[in-house]
């Protein structure tokens, strides 16, 4: 809807201070990204936040293009035997999953699962489609809709049904498949990082919380603005076990038959919800340039006066021909509304043009990450827009890189970490890899997440847990956080 | 699967002239667009038909921007009770919708619909966004699959999954809901003719083919090579139907509540099989150079001796920068091979580059839709591969186009309507209007498909199954014709 002129769209948004969780729900429903569904758990994605999803969509795609992987689209409803083929998959999945028993009045003869995932299908179809070494590697992704039961739910974070793509790729070599899990891994970090302004810490899942028929699970977290870690994207060498369960084999140079390897890797609409509580401050959301529907918005100053929407009009179309995403508000409402809803909204640069300004040939810009006010030349200003868009999307990783690193703190024992996290930071520690210690520190403290970061450099000598001590080699540097 | 370099790759496919279906199945599978799903009735879109499918998207994209439109994403999964509000659409619809009754072990309190289309869901929630005349029109697209349980499927055709897309817009005045309905349906129709080359008829359904719950429903059908009809998209006049149904209800500058109207438009991955069986032949596909996801394929000739394939990636590099799709098949196969492979896959234009070429810095351009054979220079070779590609898109349409026009044929009395439609025609005549007669086409020819023109140019005086005379602006001009 873009011509909502009620008054009241601007409206109250909880202080992230006191209630982080309410002032996300406020920032997400009341810029217009998101909406509830009438079935628990269920989502609309609204016009704002769906243009977000499409840029997304576009940077991802170059990507994968750029690393040999080409799209595909794999059915939704997988027969319920597929699903219990891969003994842990199974056990992962079966009771989140939404069943579908009958069409109109009949029965089926066998209910389908709605997708939670696809390697099942995929493999399938894989089992069908590779008979030689001529044929690997295979790297499809898809761009789909996939389903998951979820008892607590929130908008883009956790939802009974999201948007996200899923990459399948299958190889000759176990060493190929890790290859292609890392490298996929290495693609979303610098995604996130690039795009969405969002450092990542990469590294490998533990095996409590890897994908349900991985041999390894490893993953992008980011801190958000409680201290909170979000998983972001997940990239899983499945190994053979796929292959096995789905009889995929492939004759090799050997002329013998072989189980190849294969990877699996998403991300999802949740990335949404990331931008939100990586960026956003007590105003609104504040989105970095380069995922930003619109990146500049301009309002007129004293619309009414001869000139002013026609010079508006010239600089939009100036700034739209130079490839920069341009909004003119010439709505029927004062400025100061149209800049508390836009700074709301999170749009990186306001410019304003009022007479004064054409008669000195200028504008203003606002930059929605500092509060900034500069004035600028109406000359060059394709140059000068976009320089400041790059400063913007700079400092908006700079900050939240910032804000990460000075919230990870090294802990020594329980009591240390227990008050680290409690505090809203990440934990940085040793633990043995006892699954034992695992599970104590979830138990014991609020800590639910756990990441093996790739740079292993010791923290301490002992587990965390166990105070066992852990010579060279022994045990693992591990960040324990709150999840989301 | 790029690499597939399997000799047997290069398949028979059926002959078109004696076995229509059993030819189409052969192009749409052996080419690797579509595999069948381990579902009865569902179609996995391979990369190659799904490619076909994303340049069908940014070009309808492009279009739906331009004319104000924003996409969107609303759940899949609706409310039983939903359906059920509007009479006609329940009525249209239940028999054919796939249920969700349980999610893992537990049964749902309420069955879940998995969307047919989503009227009903939409219509949910716009009588939530919907308040005053200032916040419309609404205007809304959304990319989804959606499923419809059919008996008989054919991948592209008719399948129980499909994906597509539905725009689903709210007007203030019964005129502007007509005024956009038959909009979109224009977009429909010149992006079906300028990128897929396939010629439309536009006109209304009549009341007994209209989707239910509609006012009104206008249509683009396409002629098929035997000569049945595709009905390839839809644009629908709900009028306030769904309003009502749904509460959507807006204070208009009277100051008193009113029910909007609305309109909802939809093309699918129909339009693959639209493009299969408007331009294909003997040798397989044929695909415009519009929606080709290879316009150009290089071939290189005795690519082994020194320079060739240097010359090859020169040009591929050239081609490529001046946004010309080119894949370059450097693959160890034979290059008659190739050249039937790519024939068989419909790339418009193939490209041989030899060493005796190189001398003579030209190449060879074949193009798929004449089959012509010709030198052209490695100068100024962008132009000439962008007027040339230019040439093939606008000679199959005019081809298409031709085909179709000499397989319209006038008629005055049943049989010579059950005679032209038997022999793969249109039949074009008048019809009085009557549901009987209407029926009576339908029970005693094989025109199962009726589209009523908006040129009403009448082609007779007499209904063409009762014989009653029609005077002047009585009865209908109107087309039948098997459908697909």
């Amino acid at each position: 809807m873009a011509n909502n002129n009620d008054p009241q769209f601007v409206k109250e948004i909880a202080d992230m201070q006191q209630d982080f969780p309410q002032w996300y729900t406020d920032v997400v429903t009341k810029t217009g990204m998101v909406d509830y569904g009438p079935v628990k758990g269920t989502m609309v994605i609204r016009p704002y936040g769906y243009a977000i999803w499409e840029i997304i969509q576009d940077e991802l795609n170059k990507r994968f293009r750029q690393t040999g992987h080409q799209n595909a689209y794999f059915p939704m409803f997988i027969p319920y035997s597929f699903l219990t083929r891969e003994a842990e998959h199974v056990e992962g999945f079966a009771p989140e999953v939404a069943l579908v028993t009958h069409v109109g009045n009949e029965e089926l003869p066998e209910k389908l699962v709605v997708r939670p995932t696809s390697e099942t299908i995929i493999g399938t179809m894989y089992s069908k489609w590779i008979q030689s070494w001529r044929d690997l590697p295979v790297k499809i992704n898809q761009w789909a809709n996939v389903v998951r039961w979820e008892k607590t739910t929130r908008p883009f974070l956790r939802t009974s049904e999201f948007l996200w793509q899923e990459g399948h790729t299958v190889h000759r070599t176990a060493e190929e498949a890790q290859e292609e899990t890392l490298t996929m891994l290495e693609v979303y970090r610098e995604f996130a990082e690039t795009v969405l302004a969002i450092p990542m810490l990469t590294g490998r899942k533990t095996d409590k919380e890897k994908f349900a028929g991985a041999d390894a699970t490893y993953t992008i977290e980011a801190m958000m603005l409680d201290g909170k870690s979000l998983q972001s994207g997940t990239s899983h060498n499945l190994g053979q076990n796929f292959a096995k369960a789905f009889d995929i084999k492939f004759l090799d140079k050997d002329n013998a038959l072989h189980y190849p390897y294969q990877s699996s890797w998403g991300v999802s609409t949740r990335l949404i919800g990331a931008l939100v509580m990586a960026h956003g401050d007590q105003r609104g959301l504040a989105l970095p340039p380069m995922v930003a529907p619109y990146q500049v918005v301009i309002v007129p100053i004293a619309a009414h006066k001869g000139g002013v929407l026609e010079k508006v009009a010239e600089v939009a179309d100036r700034l739209k021909a130079a490839g920069i995403r341009v909004y003119v508000d010439d709505r029927d409402q004062s400025p100061g509304w149209k800049f508390n809803e836009w700074e709301m909204k999170g749009v990186p640069c306001r410019m304003e043009i009022g007479p004064r300004d054409i008669e000195n040939n200028t504008c203003v810009l606002v930059r929605r990450d500092t509060h900034d006010k500069t004035p600028a030349s109406l000359e060059g200003l394709e140059d000068t827009v976009k320089a400041y868009l790059d400063d913007i999307q700079h400092n908006m990783l700079l900050k939240a890189t910032a804000f990460r690193d000075s919230h990870i703190v090294d802990v020594a024992d329980m009591d240390e970490l227990k008050a680290a996290v409690d505090s809203g930071n990440f934990a940085r520690t040793m633990w043995c890899g006892a699954r034992s210690c695992e599970d104590a520190v979830k138990e014991r403290t609020s800590a639910s997440s756990r990441c093996m970061p790739f740079d292993q450099t010791p923290v301490g000598d002992r587990c965390v847990c166990c105070g066992k001590k852990l010579s060279k080699g022994e045990g693992y540097t591990i960040y324990f956080a709150k999840a989301y």
